[in-house]
């Protein structure tokens, strides 16, 4: 049996080498101190790693997809640095932003270049689909800034439906996994029917993955986690938990009480009682449950996905991707 | 003789209708409402004439570069909206700033959603020099945002030489007009060596126009301009005129009369009657008329390079542009 985790180290190891000779005597300092900051963090590298591992399963020599890989990666650290300014996020994987470490002029500038760097590595593939690589990268950069700007909406309305916010993330999130994986079969050079059934896979695995880190953000281990449980409720954010919650609930004590911690125009801060007290509602109409449910229904879907590629080579491969992916509790 | 004012109207309007379809129909009006607002701003659309006026004076079809150069001004306006955030600019062209008028968030991520834009146009360029064409819009995405970089640092020190100012230039107004010149001489399938020359024409012709921008500063009429006399001495910015003032000015008293006004850590306002002091200082050593010769040095120098294009079919027009360009008084 092929050692994935090996092979995963590997390609990750490759990818990081890529990514820190990206900066190589570049100048300024003040530009590329800070994304050398952000792109040396040894991250899992989820974009790569299922962007590789498509070209792989699909018949394609991994190595020349290695740019890309990095490319990808590259692209969702930008949305990352951008993100924390309109977040206000002091710290990200237990370090300090780059606009709270520097400040927010930096972070707008060093997110910026990193999409020209990006670029720069993309160009490096070598694809008779280069155009259709393009295309597919450049769709994911206005997408994710949609969704985004949806989310920042969303913040602010008290009436979010959690089919908006399922389409949401799926422009945030799934959307950038579909480039990757949609990327390794173009570098694969695999067919049309099989390039829109990567596409779904991803989907759906974005979407699971998405509503996995929602609900980790309430059951997850702080350390491993790297930030204090229940944070997405400290900032009153729409998760795939409250929206459903906000279908499952029946009493009215509990549905107030929800719909006064949510409220968006509170300011005032929210303490351990009120997320504990928000974590009891939710188990109480299983809320935990249903999410659960809904993990294994898009995790289960985007399986389904994969076994309706055709002439794959590696098919495992990317079951193990999958799984790996959302068995992690951190 | 060719009416070029004529073809600049029809080129500037075929761009300006590219630009006002490209955010059609799309969502959310968050994200969409500010990238419209800012691209349906009917300026001069220099780069974009630049552009075209390359392409159809190299031989090629100005047709078939109209969506590259939409792709320019569209990466070119995204330069504007994230540099006056850091700016702190409430006004451009007479109009609020985006993140004035809406907020800061809301500016990140027009601008960086402009990026994706801008490529989505430039992947529609019909060339087999398609991959070069990338390869000079990417290194101008990662050059402007040097450039930017420089600037801010350079804003902060107090010891700032003229030729790192030239440099500095180079990189944040030089560059994209580069590629403007380039892109049209690639769509035009021109060679190799005419390609390069392109480029310096353009790269001259760039900073002849940036050193026009620091003198019309100072000398413009204020309701063509569109902006207050002596803004860049309001912010202390360091131009072309003060940077030659500190070679230039002899006299001690002068000296620091200049040292006191552009001390970066000064934050106290500087009033009309300073402004009229420094130009009463650049006009007696000569900085204006020296300002002036340097101009004209560096546009003759770009008119040399258009005699050295080889099969040119139109080599008027680039002149006709070059003058246009630089002979403006607002």
């Amino acid at each position: 049996m092929t050692d994935y985790f090996k092979k995963y180290d590997i390609y990750r190891a490759k990818v990081d080498k890529i990514l820190s000779d990206v900066t190589f005597g570049r100048k300024p300092d003040s530009l590329y101190k800070p994304v050398d900051y952000i792109l040396s963090w040894k991250g899992k590298r989820i974009r790569p790693a299922l962007l590789i591992f498509s070209c792989e399963a699909m018949g394609g020599n991994p190595d020349l997809s290695l740019n890309a890989a990095a490319a990808i990666e590259i692209l969702h650290n930008f949305t990352l640095v951008h993100d924390d300014i309109m977040d206000n996020a002091d710290t990200r994987r237990g370090r300090e932003t780059i606009h709270k470490k520097w400040n927010t002029d930096t972070a707008i500038l060093a997110g910026d270049e990193m999409i020209g760097l990006a670029y720069s590595l993309l160009i490096k593939t070598e694809s008779k689909n280069i155009s259709k690589i393009f295309e597919s990268f450049n769709n994911g950069i206005i997408e994710v800034c949609e969704g985004q700007a949806f989310d920042k909406e969303y913040e602010k309305s008290a009436d979010v439906k959690l089919d908006e916010y399922l389409m949401m993330i799926r422009k945030k999130t799934s959307r950038l996994l579909e480039v990757c994986a949609v990327i390794g079969g173009y570098i694969a050079d695999t067919d049309t029917q099989n390039i829109d059934v990567l596409k779904s896979y991803a989907e759906n695995l974005g979407t699971a993955f998405q509503i996995n880190d929602d609900l980790l953000d309430l059951t997850a281990d702080e350390i491993d986690f790297g930030k204090k449980i229940g944070g997405d409720i400290r900032e009153r954010k729409k998760t795939y938990l409250v929206l459903r919650a906000n279908e499952l609930v029946s009493e009215k004590q509990d549905l107030n009480f929800l719909k006064n911690i949510f409220d968006v125009k509170d300011k005032t801060e929210i303490n351990d009682s009120d997320i504990n007290k928000v974590k009891e509602i939710y188990i109480k109409y299983g809320v935990i449950e249903d999410t659960k449910k809904q993990i294994s229904k898009f995790t289960e879907e985007a399986k389904n996905y994969i076994n309706k590629l055709t002439g794959i080579s590696d098919r495992e491969s990317l079951v193990w991707f999958s799984e790996m992916l959302l068995n992690r509790n951190y």
